[in-house]
C-alpha cells in the first residue's frame, strides 16, 4: 500500500499522525490518536439532526410535481419518506472531510438517496420481497400500484445523474463523470442488482457459507454506501490516498451496518425498525446471527468499525463526523 | 428562430442552401434541394444492414458474463435479441452529419439500446403490458422470472450512463455531461417514464383527445429517439442551429414512427411484427387510426415525414443517411 501522504488535507497532519500513517495501519499509536480525537467536542446527535434538515429540505426541492401527477407523486411519496438519510450525510461529510463545502456535494448527496429510494421501491415489489410496510408507510405499490412503483423507480434511477450534471456547481465536469461512473457502477450488476440478484439465488440454497454472504452485503449494501463516502472525495478532486482509505473505511462500516441490520432483524420490534421484523428467520434466511450466533456477530461488527476508524487516522479533527458515524452504526437500535 | 449558420459543416454548403436557410423554412426552394439530394447514390439497405453489424458487435462486447450468472444472462438476452437497431443508428448518422467519426459515439449509441431495451423489459412486465413475446421471443421475465426481469432493467439503466463515461474516447467531459444529461433526461419522468404513465392512465379514459394521444407518444417514444440523434450532435460539440434542426427533425420521425406503429398493429401480422398483433384494437386503446383512420394517419404521418427532411436541407449531402432513415420510418412493414 503506498503511504505516501500529499493530500492538501493531510499536510495539516501532526508529525505523530504523519509518523504513524508511516508505519502501519495495525500499529497501536493509531488507536491513541483515535481516542485523543473522539474526545473533542462534537455532538454526533445535533450533528445528524442538522445535516439530515439540509438534506431533507434539498430532497424536497429536487422534485416538484408534474404531468402525469400520479408518477411525481409516487415518486416524492418514497423519497420523502424519511429515513436516517445516512448515505447523502456520509457524502457531505466525506467532501467536507476532503476541504470541499457541502454545496459542491449536495446534488451527489440527493442523487445517491434518489437511487438508494427507487432501489428500495423495486425490492419491495410483490415479484421481489413483497413488502407492504418500509420505513413505517405502506410501500409504494401498496399505494400507487405496481405498474407505477415499477415505473416512478425507472424514473427515479436516471434523474439521479441528470440531477447531478443540471444541479452540481463548481465541480470540475472531468470530477462529475468520475462521480456518476462511481455511481452508476454502485448500483448496477457489479453492486446493488447483482447483490440483490444473488440475494434471491441465495435463497434456494440449503447452506449459504459466509462468503457468499459477504459477497451479497457487500454488493447490496455496502456499494453504494462505499459510492456515497468516495464521491464525496471525488467531488473535490481527492488523491487516491485519500480515496482509497476512505473506500477501505465505507467497505467496513458498510458490511458492519449490515451485521446490525440482521441482529436487530432479530432483537428489535416493528416501532423501532418501522418495517416488520423476524422476516429473515421466517424465510430462513442465512444471515451473519444465523451463521455466527449473535455474540459473534457484534464481535465482528465492531471489529470491523475498529478497522474502518484506523483508515481515518491521518485526517485528524476533519474525520471526527465519518469517525462517529462509524461508532452509531454499531450502537443503532433502528 | 435564430437562422445564423456558424457551424463547420454547415459552412460548406453551397450559396443556394445558405440563402434557403437565411429565409423560411418553408421556402419552396428547400424542396428543390431535398429532391437533388434524394437522387444522390446510396443504398439504404446496405447502410443499414452495415451498421447494425456493426452495433451489434459494440453490443456484444458490452456486456460479458459475470456473476451472478442469471442476471448477467437476463441483461444479454434482452439486448441481444436483435430488433431494428435503429436508435443507436440515429445517433451514429447524426454524429457524422455532424463531422465526427463513429468511434467517438459508438458508446453512445449503445447505451441509448440499453435504455431502450431496459424500458421494453420493464414494459413487457405482467404489472405493465404483460407481453409473452418480443421481437419474436419470449419476454425477458417469461425466460428468467419477474424479479430478475426487474432487477436485470434495474442493471442496464445505470450501466449504459457508466458505459458512455468508461467507454467513450476522445471527446470532452463536459460534452459527455450534456449527452448524460440528455439521455436521462429522455427516459425519466419527463420522458419515456412519463409517457408510459400518462399511457397507462389513459387507458381508463373513455375519450382520449389527439393532445394527449400526442403527450403520449412524444414522451414515450419520441424521448429518447431525439435524444439519439441530438446525443450523436453532443458528442461533436454542434453548435445550436444544428442541435434545434436535428432535435426537430427527430420529434417530426418519432412521431411519424408511432403514427406507423399503430397502423401496423391493425394492417400487420405477427411474423412481420414478431410480437402479437391487434393489441391496441383488443384493449380498445386510443390509436392514430382510431382517432383519425387509417388513411388520414398516413398522411400525416407523411407530412410529418416531410417536415423533417426540410430540417436536414443545409446538411446536403452529409444528411442522406438520415434523411433515408426518416422515408424508411413511413415505409417499414415492421
Amino acid at each position: 500500500m503506498n503511504t505516501k501522504i500529499s493530500d492538501h488535507n493531510l499536510t495539516q497532519a501532526s508529525s505523530h499522525v504523519t509518523q504513524t500513517v508511516d508505519t502501519s495501519l495495525q500499529s497501536s499509536t493509531l488507536k491513541d490518536t483515535n481516542t485523543y480525537l473522539t474526545e473533542a467536542t462534537f455532538n454526533l446527535s445535533d450533528y445528524l439532526a442538522q445535516r439530515r434538515e439540509q438534506v431533507e429540505a434539498a430532497l424536497e426541492s429536487s422534485i416538484t410535481s408534474g404531468y402525469p401527477e400520479k408518477l411525481y407523486e409516487s415518486m416524492r411519496y418514497s423519497l420523502m419518506a424519511g429515513g436516517k438519510r445516512l448515505r447523502p450525510i456520509l457524502c457531505l461529510a466525506s467532501c467536507e472531510l476532503s476541504g470541499g463545502v457541502l454545496e459542491m456535494a449536495m446534488p451527489t448527496a440527493c442523487a445517491l438517496e434518489m437511487l438508494h429510494t427507487m432501489s428500495l421501491m423495486h425490492d419491495d415489489l410483490p415479484a421481489l420481497d413483497n413488502d407492504d410496510y418500509r420505513r413505517g408507510k405502506l410501500t409504494n405499490h401498496k399505494v400507487y400500484g405496481e405498474n407505477i412503483a415499477i415505473l416512478a423507480g425507472d424514473a427515479l434511477l436516471p434523474y439521479a445523474f441528470e440531477y447531478i450534471v443540471v444541479q452540481t456547481k463548481g465541480v470540475p465536469a472531468d470530477r462529475l463523470l468520475k462521480v456518476i461512473a462511481k455511481l452508476s457502477h454502485a448500483v448496477g450488476a457489479k453492486g446493488l442488482a447483482g447483490g440483490q440478484v444473488a440475494d434471491l439465488e441465495s435463497e434456494k440454497l440449503q447452506n449459504l457459507d459466509l462468503a457468499t454472504l459477504n459477497f451479497i452485503h457487500s454488493h447490496k449494501t455496502g456499494a453504494l454506501l462505499e459510492a456515497c463516502v468516495v464521491s464525496g472525495a471525488l467531488l473535490v478532486g481527492a488523491n487516491n490516498e485519500v480515496l482509497h482509505r476512505l473506500s477501505r473505511y465505507a467497505r467496513n462500516i458498510g458490511l458492519a451496518f449490515q451485521i446490525i441490520d440482521d441482529i436487530l432483524d432479530i432483537t428489535a420490534n416493528k416501532e423501532q425498525l418501522g418495517k416488520t421484523p423476524g422476516k429473515d428467520e421466517k424465510a430462513q434466511k442465512a444471515t451473519y446471527p444465523s451463521l455466527l450466533g449473535i455474540n459473534e456477530s457484534r464481535y465482528q461488527a465492531q471489529k470491523l468499525i475498529e478497522e474502518a476508524k484506523k483508515e481515518l487516522a491521518p485526517f485528524q479533527e476533519k474525520a471526527i463526523p465519518l469517525r462517529s458515524l462509524a461508532d452509531y452504526i454499531i450502537t443503532r437500535t433502528h
